[in-house]
């Protein structure tokens, strides 16, 4: 199936090379197609890791181990595998995994502890031990490439290449931070999986790595969906390769850390609004900004029932000013409310307040935003201080026909 | 928008007159339409009501009256409006209920709390007094009219009218149950809502009517989704109106108290899944059955989790068996799983067995299965003793189209 480039897609933006980290692809061929489909990326001795994995009861291998490895704390190389997810493949699929791992500290000399593998496509079948141990020495024996080949190859259904950059001064060092990342549904299995990876050349510490990351992910990549649905292989991972030569980040007291905290706070929400910018079948990006609500967790809730309700979705696809659904998703989160508190604007104009319709509500410059590309819908809970933004798409022909009419 | 009737449409039931309970009908016109879309259900004295509502937070007024109406355990009329659901609305919500209550209730005698009101339709718009009260009045000096009459007059973007039968012997006596309903989203507060009433001519005492229905629910309409949008407005209501001569029934000693709970069961059954049958943009019909799970409320919820996620639903669509999916669904449910203990079959065939690919898998029955209207999945999830069974139908284009085409 050939998919169109979305109409929310962004150009892919320029990353500086990043010290210690040497980036390469290689074809696996795990599906039929001509294209590179793995990719190795080489980290300095000393790099410090932490990772973000899926909530998902029913996890991948990959998401197993790599749970396991960032407690560590130190990794040497990343293996992204495109086209098959492992997943659902029991032991077998932990073999494959082991294998890769077996085969790429053999070559580079470290623990097999140290080589992070993520894979992506379709669930069920066993990884292809073969495909992966000729992909990984045809990647140990390519010249390194850009960033755009890696966010290209780490891709399955994706519509365009996602990167980020962001900078950070380090007390009087400039660290630099680049970013890749895939998905385009929240996101099923056999089609697409979240994986981000984020590179920086700033010294941090594992521990520290590890927190700034889980606060990151809190206000980015856990407010961001586009179908409700979420992946067993759900992957964000972290490397700091401290290759910029800045004092070692520590904590929060170490010269540079909230700088740092901020670019890769930065970093995260530009990967994950990508991800939603290529949400299958989106056509609009959808911004909900909750206020008033009891807490920040509570309003982050509410947020995700107005982000994932089919009926909301379907109606900023039509670009219907159709408040009375942002209601009725309030109303099932399950979080404090009072109907007779609420207020709801699309676009900056409030079209209820306080439980009533404004009486004398303007709906042209609505109607006007709507026909846009980014939509802006606030909800005020009247309640407390408790805020949240979230991001997502609309739902429309295109999601179905991606999802229903292809046949795995 | 003029809507093709649903391909899993069932034809209107015979269902006999039920002594105590007069049907009437009516043109209150909420709405520009050739159709009546007032509802007069005149009750003997006497009878006994029981009612479950919306858990939104948002609900509508005639749902938080309703709440407090159920508990007095009397009714003596039903009045439901179709066309403006009177939602969201504040004071003036309320004074409109109010005032139809009174007017009822000068008419036939009795008190205000007797005379329940349900209204289903657009949100935010005050329903109009004017028009309800002519409509009352119309329907007062109406003659009686038939089932089918009313369970027409209470739909709104229902494509079939949906109306069940069931009977019990109470000791000697034959007791009758008629019901009706309407919905086919779950459900958008402005364009449909889920609408119940079930009518008895057997003697039950309030309370023990309460315990019963509140059962029946669980099994019945908390355990069916379209969309996994929830109405500010859904309300099923029982009224039993003692005419048939049975001796009362006061709890589960009573004798028939069994029959006539199997009955109602059945009854809530049947209703529930007419809601799915005529859900937006439905051509399948999706059994969920879960069995293995921690105990029944987690089987109810990873059954809820599968039929609500768009993968799976648009899989279903596409007639493809795609397991991988019903894995993602019951990881990300939130519930006690285990990835290497699940079992998945479509039409009673497995595809997966314990966390592993089935190695001798035929798909041709599986394809065969998926082609007809009404699909079988089980899910054992190798943990317990838990079961439930969910309904819901496929997600489609014409989800979308009615939904995201149409503006309101």
């Amino acid at each position: 199936m050939d998919l169109e480039r979305s109409p929310l897609a962004l150009p892919f933006p320029e990353i500086p090379p990043i010290a210690g980290v040497t980036l390469r692809v290689a074809r696996a061929q795990y599906k039929t197609w001509d294209r590179c489909d793995l990719t190795f990326v080489e980290l300095a001795e000393g790099t410090s890791v932490a990772g973000v994995f899926t909530q998902s009861a029913c996890a991948s291998s990959e998401v197993e181990l790599g749970r396991e490895q960032v407690k560590s704390g130190t990794a040497r190389a990343l293996i992204v595998n495109a086209g098959n997810s492992n997943a659902f493949t029991g032991y077998r699929g932990r073999e494959a995994v082991e294998a890769i791992q077996l085969q790429v500290s053999e070559a580079l000399g470290c623990s097999t502890q140290q080589v992070y593998v993520s894979s992506t496509g379709v669930i069920g079948v066993p990884l292809p031990m073969d495909k992966a141990r000729a992909g990984v020495a045809g990647a140990l024996a390519s010249e390194p490439c850009e960033w755009e080949d890696v966010a290209s190859a780490i891709n399955t259904t994706d519509t365009f290449n996602k990167g980020a950059h962001a900078s950070a001064m380090v007390g009087d060092t400039r660290v630099e931070l680049g970013g890749i990342i895939k998905g385009s549904g929240m996101i099923a299995p056999d089609m697409a999986t979240m994986l981000g990876y984020i590179f920086t050349d700033a010294d941090v510490a594992p521990a520290f790595l590890q927190e700034l990351l889980s606060a990151a992910n809190l206000g980015s990549f856990s407010c961001i969906t586009v179908d409700s649905d979420t992946s067993t292989s759900d992957t964000v991972l972290a490397f700091a390769t401290g290759k910029a030569g800045n004092a070692r980040i520590e904590g929060w007291d170490s010269p540079g850390a909230d700088a740092f905290a901020a670019g890769l706070t930065d970093m995260c929400r530009q990967l994950a609004q990508l991800v939603v910018r290529d949400g299958e079948g989106a056509t609009k990006l959808i911004g909900i900004r909750v206020s008033g609500a009891a807490n920040d967790e509570s309003a982050r809730r509410v947020g995700l029932s107005i982000a994932n309700s089919p009926l909301v979705k379907t109606a900023i696809a039509g670009e219907d000013a159709n408040w009375g659904r942002v209601v009725m998703a309030v109303g099932k989160a399950g979080e404090p409310a009072d109907r007779d508190k609420l207020s709801i604007a699309f676009g900056g104009v409030w079209a209820a307040r306080n439980g009533l319709p404004v009486e004398d509500y303007d709906e042209a410059p609505v109607a006007a935003h709507l026909k846009g590309q980014e939509i802006d819908i606030a909800v005020d809970l009247g309640l407390g201080e408790g805020r949240a933004t979230i991001g997502t798409c609309d739902l429309t022909h295109g999601y179905i026909s991606i999802n229903a009419d292809y046949r795995s």
